[in-house]
């Protein structure tokens, strides 16, 4: 949140479209065989051959889906780009290639446009997956990222959100809650700083859920193990509005109920601390916070000894009949029914 | 110009993200054997089989792309999907689905966003393309549209900007400048309404500019054309950002010169007309106006005979060594040396 006074401004326009994406885009490397033309002409050129081929998309826009208050825009890039990789592994695919539009305002000088694809590129090198295109504009205010990703898969491997069925056991990947609340306490270390701009933020005892919300790992690593281990998941999603919403997009598209288990649920002990600090309910934000990026998906019973001794894999519920309802089974031993409490960026103000 | 009184306004917070696109994609049909799934995952499967996959992405910012005091909606959502399946066309492809993310401001009612996606259904309905994806968010200002398209072409068939070879003759489809010029009318027009609210626009010694600036059609039946006619070209571009800026791509990817000859443009007579009375020259306008989304594309002389009498297509100059430049031959057979004056949106204002 400090200034640097000596920061060097060149002026985007002196660049032209073309001149911005070559000059951004130059030290991009191709990974992907099945990239046979990337960016420099009407459209890419890729060449899947027999395997099947994933799309997804997201935006981002400034002051709904970040604040470049506290969010550097190295690891916007990063996180724009792990948003999007997170849905191709969530189909159980390898994500091969994407494009990067940005729209943005003149009070964004190159370097700040080179930080953001800095973070572009770093995702690229350590995701392997190819910059392929995009597009460059001015906006009237504000920065806006549109990603789409690309990835492939065989016929046999890809895992759709409607395969669960009863007894299945509902799996998720790491800890969750985590990146909400480090939206939480960069929230409030912007308003600290708003009152007294020589307050210096100390977020040592919070590094683990900053970076949660600032620089999340899309589950590549998980999609591996899960093949390591033998295990097809019976369904699969990500989880970026929060376990309840992804809990019911699965079990209504798979026509199945699911009981969920309160004292199951993987938290970080920073994220229990930090809700004891906010006087917030840990299970709540597990449940609606969003944006963590693990993977939920279901297995089949059989399957159960194959993953569970594994650290990053907690078993947090199991599939039911429809007629049982989708439910969290809390502590108490108590069953409400789960409803989504996910974020909707039409409500916000 | 009008506005509807009537009209009604829903507000889309009432419906969230999910329910929004499900509302709006309601009446898209699959229509490409390509598409396994389209919406309603984390991500799309599709299934290109032995062809190769092409990839391209266009960004349409309320503001700097576009106008809604002279735009409507339907028109708009038509022709952003129009410019990028124009990309796949010009890699001599076939185009099979788009995703499309948008932006808004709590300023647009429901049916404001339902005449948008109406005009991207016709564009679907009409060139055969499915939506397959997409995202959905709000904007602290305006509108803003992302489409990524893809297509299929096969290894024989696609076409790349840097094919073209010395003595080969450069041709265009349909007529160029138009687009521009209805541009230049619409804001004419604006600006007379802006003076005196009660004008009423007369344009219909306009109507062809400004369907061209308004509702442009992508080329697909030149890609079918040129395949029926057994020509594939050596080199091909789409004309987005100019005549002259196209054929700088062009040459220098390719490598060679180039003379166009400017009493070759084709230009349409509405064009000449509107030129004479905005007192600018046509030449000027073809050159550097763009938006026209026709095709621009250089053939092996061998196949002239089968082009030359076809009344989409106009022989505009040929490719030369590239010792020669790249140089309009005037009228009065002088030659000048082409530059890029293209589009930059980040020098608008």
């Amino acid at each position: 949140m400090l200034k640097d006074k000596n920061e060097q401004r060149t002026s985007i326009s002196e660049l032209g479209e073309f001149g911005l994406i070559k000059h951004l885009t130059k030290y991009f490397k191709i990974q992907q065989e099945s990239t046979e033309k990337a960016i420099g002409d009407d459209a890419a050129v890729l060449e899947f051959s027999d395997k099947q081929t994933l799309v997804t998309t997201d935006l981002l826009v400034e002051g709904v889906h970040f604040d470049l208050a506290y969010m550097p825009l190295k690891h916007l890039g990063y996180k724009a780009v792990m948003v999007n990789l997170s849905d191709v592994y969530a189909m159980n695919g390898t994500a091969t290639q994407i494009t990067v539009s940005i729209a943005l305002s003149n009070r964004f000088p190159l370097e700040a446009v080179e930080e953001l694809y800095a973070g572009i590129q770093l995702a690229c090198d350590t995701y392997k997956v190819d910059l392929i295109g995009g597009d460059t504009t001015s906006s009237t205010t504000g920065l806006l990222i549109s990603v789409t990703a690309l990835g492939e898969v065989t016929e046999q491997d890809v895992v759709y959100r409607n395969g669960a069925k009863p007894n299945d056991l509902l799996v998720v990947s790491g800890d969750i809650g985590g990146a909400y609340l480090g939206l939480q306490v960069l929230e409030r270390e912007k308003q600290v700083f708003a009152a007294n701009p020589n307050s210096q933020p100390d977020l040592e005892q919070y590094s683990y859920i900053v970076e949660r919300q600032l620089k999340p790992e899309a589950r590549k690593d998980i999609v591996k193990l899960l093949k390591d281990l033998e295990v097809k998941p019976t369904s699969m999603i990500d989880i970026s509005d929060g376990l309840s919403s992804e809990i019911l997009h699965i079990s209504t598209q798979s026509g199945v109920g699911c009981n969920l288990y309160e004292d199951k649920i993987p938290l970080d002990p920073q994220v229990i601390s930090t809700c004891e600090e906010f006087e917030i309910d840990a299970t709540t934000i597990a449940l609606s916070g969003g944006e963590d990026y693990e993977l939920l998906f279901t297995i089949k019973q059989e399957d159960f000894p194959k993953i569970k001794a594994n650290p990053h894999l907690t078993v947090i519920g199991h599939m039911t009949d429809k007629s049982e309802g989708i439910n969290l089974v809390t502590r108490a031993n108590q069953k409400i029914e789960l409803t989504a409490q996910g974020w909707n960026s039409f409500k916000k103000d």
